[in-house]
């Protein structure tokens, strides 16, 4: 399997109707014709950095080793924010230095990040509203022909990186945390793990107590809202066949406060 | 063309916002790197376990033989439903045991259906809510390895189908069918087949009465409703240059009465 | 690398929910299975020859010479509309003869561009109203295996242009352009190019009259309204942080005043 091609996803807040994505898969497949482009998500909202960053964690790592990740939420492109390349994990990222790789970096106890500064291997003339395609994407492909980073310009000691918002524990059984993700079925991904909750509990969320927990979506009874464990770690807030965001009136950001009884 | 790396197409109703069809073709890939995958689509309405069956039945026989289709609309993900591995028309299917194969089962005279219980391939830690990355995918890229399907669990005699809906006659000039799925232009794909019609008609359909029928897409007068055989082998209503679903307020499931005349 | 796999591109306004494009790349890959599919877009609006045309034209070149390029905006499926191949600038086009290929046709000042006839390479029995799946993806796969262009069909001297909307020079200060695209961030991108625009201006464009310029999207306070020069090429009205599509109101063809000062 030491043919394989090499794989590159892709992650932006270009969405799927206009051409941007195309055209940083055609600059990538121009630079090296024999990659492995997959999709992690163009649908990232409009300059929302933080899910952008939380979407690149959760499915980074699945990747094997070696994985290349191009990452472009980049409202400040043509700035002052830097370009970035980093090597966490066994993988390699690329993106605009502005908080997009957190997760990836709160998840690794190492890695080394480089200022992309070599302008010779960028698509000029480099356009100051599409870094995506005129550096990221060239940038990517070359370090996917062997490049390694330490070529691509100096290394930077501390790239930005976003606060996660912590657990906050009020009181003894008191705690309060956040919606930090609504996933495509409405369930509300918390920041809460089950080891936050050890024992009976009331859910403050929206204008609505929750007190059940069940072990996954196909339980409880048709419209309860109840808590899961969910995939990413954290207790997710879902309703029976619906859609625990919309029944709620919740968005990412909001407050959950969590009773231990 | 020996060396032509092996397709598995991805049906599922993960949206394509979230993490969720990255994670798996992260997966996917780390089990096997040598892999072409190819989207049928993620965009199956939310637990919509039919409208995910006839769209996986009217696409995954396109591919070449030897494909496998990996598909997961999956309410019950976590509970007693079974995990299924199923061989058909040369093809292998990975799906929950839900009905989600009822379009393959019943377009192949011959098929053999096992119940994946090879835990050894999963993976490890198993989430109760996320099947698609952790057994699914992972069962898939095995099979893609060469694994035969008898060695992923024991055989099952009955699969779960879904009742797919049939035309009723009622008398003999009456006919009562239904619309089984909307396209992305709101043409109304009914459960007609051209032979169910086979001279002058009124379909009733919504407040509407349509009498005429086209031999294409840009015959009728603008804003015209008529019916067209599709290409799925049935037959469509549709409006000239928009959307029949909006012009007749109609969805999956409305009955369609037909009047032969 | 003379083993990379061919590169076939897509661009269609069949959606993502429905089995349309998978269809689409089962014939393909049953034709070839060595196939590098990437998807440009399959979210032109239905029926929209125009966006379909602009967003090809922005994409296409920036894959490698030899690609293969499926377009598919078809609203005259079925009828006596013509199937075009065209070779332009190293590229190979397959698409219905009705416009779809203008920018392409616009960009190269040579081009050869012939009518697909040759029926022994469909997909038999081929559908009126999917000639995307029976004729189009097999003739591309065709190609793609080296069967020459001059064999589909006889050579075309003319095929279907739409006309691409030119700014008027109303008076020596007074420019008359337009809204040619609405991207997935409410940029408004116009068919003036930075030259059209050498000194200081007004723009009016729906109720607002707009006199900044900033070379990116990062600058300009929250909320103003401003010009940027696009990676298309043209200016784009643009809003700092949200869409100048909602703030103006405004859709694709909607006219833009320029007063130079």
């Amino acid at each position: 399997m030491g043919n394989s091609n090499q794989i590159i996803t892709l992650l932006t807040d270009f969405g799927l109707s206009d051409h941007f994505v195309a055209a940083m898969k055609g600059v990538l497949l121009t630079v090296n014709p024999d990659l492995n482009l997959v999709d992690i998500s163009h649908l990232v909202p409009p300059r929302d950095i933080f899910t952008g960053a939380f979407t690149l964690g959760q499915a980074c790592f699945r990747f094997p080793p070696g994985s290349i990740h191009l990452a472009v939420v980049d409202p400040g492109v043509g700035t002052g924010r830097k370009a970035l390349a980093v090597s966490a994990g066994g993988h390699s990222f690329v993106a605009p230095d502005n908080g997009l790789l957190t997760y990836v970096l709160e998840s690794q106890e190492e890695w080394t990040a480089y200022e992309i500064t070599a302008e010779h291997y960028y698509c000029k003339p480099v356009s100051a509203t599409f870094h995506g395609r005129d550096i990221f994407a060239p940038i990517a492909a070359w370090i996917s022909r062997g490049i390694p980073l330490h070529q691509l310009g100096p290394e930077l000691q501390n790239p930005v990186r976003l606060r996660i918002p912590a657990v906050k524990k009020v009181q003894d059984a008191l705690i309060q945390g956040l919606i930090i993700s609504v996933d495509h079925f409405g369930n509300l991904i918390t920041n809460l793990k089950p080891e936050d909750v050890p024992r009976s509990f009331r859910i403050l969320a929206g204008q609505k107590e929750i007190t059940a927990i069940h072990g996954t979506y196909g339980e409880g009874k048709a419209g309860e809202v109840f808590v899961v464990p969910g995939s990413t770690g954290y207790l997710e807030i879902v309703a029976k066949d619906g859609s625990a965001a919309s029944l709620l009136n919740l968005k990412g950001g909001a407050p959950v406060g969590v009773v231990l009884v």
